[in-house]
């Protein structure tokens, strides 16, 4: 698809987008498995849940702009996940691995809000106001989600620290 | 390398961003040239130069905590330089590629801000004070290149629906 316009250019980060949550869908339960820490196989488990709406609202965002749900294979996503499922396999202690989890979930999460916040921002400039409006809670469920990863990996890090000073 | 306590993990990390702000000094030369906008492409050189000082700091880093600096290819930063390498090869007017840019260049500055949030606090709890403070001055860098990106964003997606409302 050519990127002639700005409306070209906002369905373009929308296909990106799709693929980049759809991707996530897939990957998270694996981090979910991997996490030691009950907070935080909880963290992932909710996220995950989240994660599926966001998918939802994209497609919505598609619909209510005219245009049918589509994806393009979001290639920052995808290296994201690669680099996630290599530090999956490590043979960290349950601490580390938890603090590594974060690490990459984080770096995902902070993708993903600025991929939305240059959506919304498109949005609004082209005045598609309730995809906007959908693509700007997907935006708050991922910046708080990257909130709640900082909260948890307080004591996790701690935990980590304490095991590998051995 | 194994990532077995947290201090393997930090210097995973740093490792990661090594190869990430490397990538990125050859990709912002080209980002540069080819956006449109004065200001947008100042932007781009006044945060090249500092992307230079990043990846003399992170090696910096690397020698404060007793290690000789070495990369690991940052497959999500080679996903983000293929995403904005092909969005540079879109035949988009040129309000609407300096809109695409931004777009682009701001998921880089997530990256690395997630990166280094990640590594200033395991640096903190692991006691490398000032390869800690070397990384703070770096995502602080980072954190200033996104907001202006945003402010410039203004004028420039206005520009770009003007032009491309026809």
């Amino acid at each position: 698809m050519a990127l002639k316009t700005l409306a070209d250019a906002f369905y373009g980060e929308l296909q990106d987008i799709l693929s980049a949550e759809r991707q996530l869908v897939k990957a998270l339960p694996k981090m979910m498995k991997r996490a030691s820490s009950e907070e935080l196989s909880t963290a992932f488990a909710e996220h995950l849940a989240e994660t599926r709406v966001h998918v939802e609202r994209v497609e919505k965002a598609f619909e209510d702009t005219g245009k049918s749900p589509k994806s393009k294979k979001c290639e920052a996503m995808a290296g994201l996940v690669k680099e996630a499922e290599s530090l999956m396999d490590e043979d960290a202690s349950d601490e580390v691995m938890d603090a590594l989890l974060i690490a990459a979930a984080q770096k995902v999460e902070h993708y993903e809000i600025a991929t939305y916040g240059t959506l919304c921002t498109w949005a609004e400039v082209l005045g598609y106001g309730h995809a906007g409006k959908l693509l700007g809670m997907n935006i708050a469920e991922e910046e708080a989600a990257d909130e709640k990863l900082t909260a948890l990996s307080e004591s996790i890090n701690i935990a980590a620290i304490t095991e590998s000073a051995v």
